[in-house]
């Protein structure tokens, strides 16, 4: 496992390096690069080859959507850690994108890259002439746009400094983790052929799996320390954000933490012959301590 | 000509509005929507539907085409206008969306368009089981990503304050401006079933359309008044930017107007039978005063 991991992790690193090789404003595409290749673990683009291969599909057909959700991942976060949004000036340890540039090339390296990921899917695409690739770029694209990520942020923004009900707490983790998470699996049986019995169960797991990804975040912002979540801990109790043990309590954070990733791991397990890798690498996932 | 032109404004303002229905977070959906009608003249969309007339195309295939290079257009203006990059406070007369609304959702309302626009595209050609809508949505992605728009924003920033080359300045001006005229004529002759020929003709004269376009914007800035403009003139010179009059002077300037405006009427006098709306359309266009 661990040596396929890594190998799988090294195709991916080289195809994003291509996409992203410098030309004329050279600027743009260093940024772009650096946010890329800024430590990301590479989780979305795993689990989307892990769900192309799991249903019985060839892994190196998913490798352009493998590098594109990685760079819509990779925008979200140039975007998040802008000063008007979350401010931050730190992420994994290094500067964020607008502090190693500046703020309108941080814009833009955003801009880039989520335009760069759906060029990518619609150049696959084109060059197969496969549907199979439109429905995966839309299924992608449905997920990280006003519907998905970018509708779970401005509800995010939106529940700063103030209390966030059950619901409201519900709709962020779905569509502000969850949502990426449930498009790379999704995206992933979708180019590999997987019947819509397949796509559904493994769309379903993603669910699962981000949830219970973002409840361990919560968690570790409490009880992990600084020098392992390579952040500050407390950062979400200091501004103030609802997280899942502030309305739930850390108890029922753990045991649904517990619950949701053992479901996941269990309708991976016997998932079919193929499913090996996606299902170890779900559990190193949700066993996570960083 | 006109009755038709208004029509068409129409129908295009009334798909806008339906993509742009608000639903949770509602703030999200109605930045998007304030932005996208706030004053624009619909010129992209409407050399699209006039693109795949021209080469014997029905017009309404190409409407969600349309509504997808009005939202990217869009995204552009609400992230140029940022405080990190132009900080204006005002377009057309109104507000900018990060003004009306706050940074943080400006950021995410220009997102969520160009997001949304790739959606509407994918979902066109995943609904329609037709290549060309592919095609043509690869297209523009190409024409607006970082090797059309967004690399023409970043060197227009990077040469903020300090006299750009000819060459430099002509870059900026293909990439920021006559990509997306581009882009609309030439996804409109995909759309439209246009031979390779007809698509390679509309493309150059998107290309000349799009460079007198700018010219014309950059004379406008110093012989205009602020009045017809509806934005302060002499911006490009106080704000120190390189232009096409600065460069090369007025009366070279007035002169590669003419010619380029000129031999793109030209292209599309004589395209087809059904190229008037495009050619009436594209004197108007390049016949402006503001």
């Amino acid at each position: 496992m661990k040596e396929l991991l890594n190998k799988r992790i090294d195709i991916i690193n080289s195809e994003l390096k291509k996409y992203l090789s410098p030309v004329y404003p050279e600027i743009i595409y260093e940024a772009m690069g650096y946010s890329v290749f800024a430590g990301g673990k590479r989780m979305r683009p795993l689990l989307l080859l892990g769900a192309c291969e799991a249903v019985g599909g060839n892994v190196d057909d998913a490798l352009p959507f493998a590098c594109a959700i990685e760079m819509i991942h990779t925008y979200t976060l140039i975007h998040d850690d802008l000063p008007a949004m979350d401010n931050d000036d730190y992420r994994r340890g290094k500067l964020t994108c607008h502090k190693k540039y500046s703020e309108d090339i941080a814009i833009l390296a955003g801009d880039g890259l989520l335009n760069l990921a759906f060029e990518i899917m619609l150049e696959t695409a084109a060059s197969k002439k496969d549907f199979r690739y439109v429905d995966a770029a839309l299924t992608i694209g449905n997920l990280c746009g006003v519907k998905g990520t970018v509708g779970g942020q401005t509800a995010d923004l939106l529940s700063e400094n103030k209390k966030a009900d059950e619901k409201t707490l519900m709709y962020i983790h779905d569509k502000k983790t969850a949502a990426l998470i449930q498009a790379a699996l999704k995206a992933g049986a979708i180019i590999g052929g997987g019947s819509e019995e397949d796509i559904g169960r493994l769309e379903a797991i993603g669910y699962d799996m981000g949830i219970a990804f973002q409840i361990k975040d919560d968690i570790l912002d409490i009880t992990s320390t600084t020098e392992i979540l390579g952040k500050p801990v407390g950062s979400d109790y200091k501004n103030n954000k609802t997280t899942y043990v502030s309305v739930f309590g850390m108890e029922k954070a753990q045991k649904d933490y517990e619950m949701l990733s053992e479901r996941a791991a269990r309708g991976l397990k016997d998932f079919s012959d193929n499913s090996s890798f996606l299902y170890e690498y779900s559990k190193l996932l949700t066993a996570r301590i960083n």
